[in-house]
């Protein structure tokens, strides 16, 4: 039907993702003359109207000049016209502006509609608060699977064959790192011969440092998110996640250090896994801080794979670091 | 002040994470026989209300009746009286309702603002659009926070003292746990002793694994946080997420294999590390479906320290299945 096809028009012309693409053309625009008598029963003549809390004011060209609240039209003079009432200074969105940015606008200064208009500051439709929660709901949905490397069409209601083909990908990339992080393994296979406990404590230096990356990398991606992180601060939200990182390998790695100490009888062996865990832990700091900011001074999505990104990091220097001192320290483990 | 101590009763009486902590007591309320009339020239008086968009019509002991839209306001006559023309079918929450249930009401009735009743079903405050929004920011960072074992205060700007205490916790249960698998590689170091290259490809068969439980957890936790998953089609959902497991599974499978005989010569190499990523993979999609699943069934939080629960689940059968093969096949390998 009609209403079907300008929606289709719609978002042929500006994409799903954008204002234009989210925003309804069901709304009520109103010249500068009219007066409140007439403006009142324009709104009883149009019962579909999205937004009747809202009036917009237009020119005879349809260029946006101000708007009025009901509550501005239920308290005006019936023979007032709309220039007299509107408030002017009306806060627009670009019809080709990104949707997260127009669910942000509406959030923040507490909008229960946005208008929005097309290159020629023609006003073209409006987006309410309630397609800004959605979409707000749908950047979340985004920003998870993208940490996770998932396909954001992905979801429980896939079927089975579709999650496939959407995850290939990313498990493929995930193999490619894991195959570095072997290869890292790999150069100290003559070490692991000698003292084959290293192998059994491996996953220890490598699993510690991919959960305090993921740590610190939710808590860097919230931040950007949320708008708490700029990048004036990121330095200081780097060092930051660097204290954290050491500070917490010191905990764990002293009480690794006497679990390894009380199985393998050998205190260099804790001495080993403790300074590799202090290391990689760092590198979990650093890693899972600097690789969102990076992407988003890149204007990539901080969020994007971010979480295989990481752990290659935390994977290949755990092991390093690990194997590099066993090796350095041989001597005193076999 | 007056107001602040007022907000501080309020979330003594109900917690900040209640529909009573979050709703303002700043709302218009008129009795039912008030005139239309009247009831504007109330709203003239009280500029100061939060949401002048709805009035709500209450008895003269102040439980809730109905609702009037100004909209509707606008369109009666001066004379009629409220319960004439006001909606009495309103939705409303309880005081001590959750946050996160008031927020999917009002995002799923696309509401503007949502009356808040007390025990006795007088009328305490309302809740609008705009707390839903900040509520539902608040609740996406618990999610991904709670994943990823971390405490809710954390943040980009919590001093590093702060965020090394709240996330020592979960970094020693992370510890236990990789103790655990660590046992696991550990029962098998006279195997690796015989052949040393298990211990190179050990880490691709754990991390595969995480990364393919990781996007399963995703999924599921964002299906049951959006609603698309019940616990009547949980069964289908685990089943599903199996059947990606171990497709995706065969695919990476049999590269790696290719990888392996190519990297050491041996075949039998590449068919063990192939078998056991396949049923690894069979794990993660197990373990990433089922877990929050069953978490949620007990009435926990599906995301609480998922991340790391999973994860245990995919090292601990990545070794046991790869180096407990490699230990049946060991005359073919060394």
């Amino acid at each position: 039907d009609e209403a079907t096809s300008g929606i289709l028009d719609r978002l042929l012309t500006y994409g799903p993702e954008t204002a234009g693409g989210m925003m309804t053309t069901r709304f009520l625009a109103l010249e500068r003359s009219t007066r409140v008598s007439e403006a009142i029963s324009r709104i009883r003549g149009e019962p579909e109207a999205e937004t009747a809390f809202y009036l917009y004011v237009v020119d005879a060209a349809g260029h946006l000049e101000g708007v009025v609240s009901l509550r501005q039209l239920v308290l005006a003079r019936p023979d007032q016209e709309l220039h007299a009432i509107m408030n002017s200074k009306v806060l627009r969105a670009r019809a080709d502006q990104p949707r997260a940015e127009v669910a942000d606008l509406i959030t923040r200064y507490k909008l229960l509609a946005l208008p929005v208009v097309d290159a020629g500051s023609v006003l073209a439709g409006i987006v309410t608060v309630d397609d800004a929660l959605d979409a707000m709901a749908d950047e979340t949905t985004r920003e998870m699977y993208r940490m996770a490397g998932l396909n954001t069409e992905d979801s429980v209601t896939s079927t089975a064959r579709d999650s496939v083909r959407r995850r290939l990908g990313w498990m493929l990339i995930n193999l490619g790192t894991a195959v570095l992080a072997s290869w890292v393994v790999w150069f100290f296979e003559g070490t692991i011969a000698k003292v084959v406990a290293l192998a059994t404590f491996m996953p220890i230096v490598a699993g510690m440092g991919g959960n305090g990356a993921t740590q610190a990398l939710t808590v860097v991606i919230r931040g950007i998110a949320i708008g708490e992180l700029e990048f004036s601060s990121a330095g200081r939200v780097i060092w930051k996640e660097i204290l954290v990182g050491v500070s917490v390998g010191v905990v764990t790695g002293v009480v690794m250090a006497v679990i390894a100490f009380l199985w393998k009888g050998n205190p260099v062996m804790g001495l080993v896994i403790c300074l590799a865990m202090i290391i990689n832990l760092f590198v979990a700091g650093f890693a899972g801080a600097a690789i969102p900011i990076v992407l988003k001074w890149f204007q990539i999505d901080p969020a994007m794979g971010s979480g295989v990104i990481v752990t290659t990091f935390t994977d290949c220097f755990g092991f390093l670091s690990f194997l590099g001192i066993g090796t350095l320290l041989i001597r005193y483990l076999v």
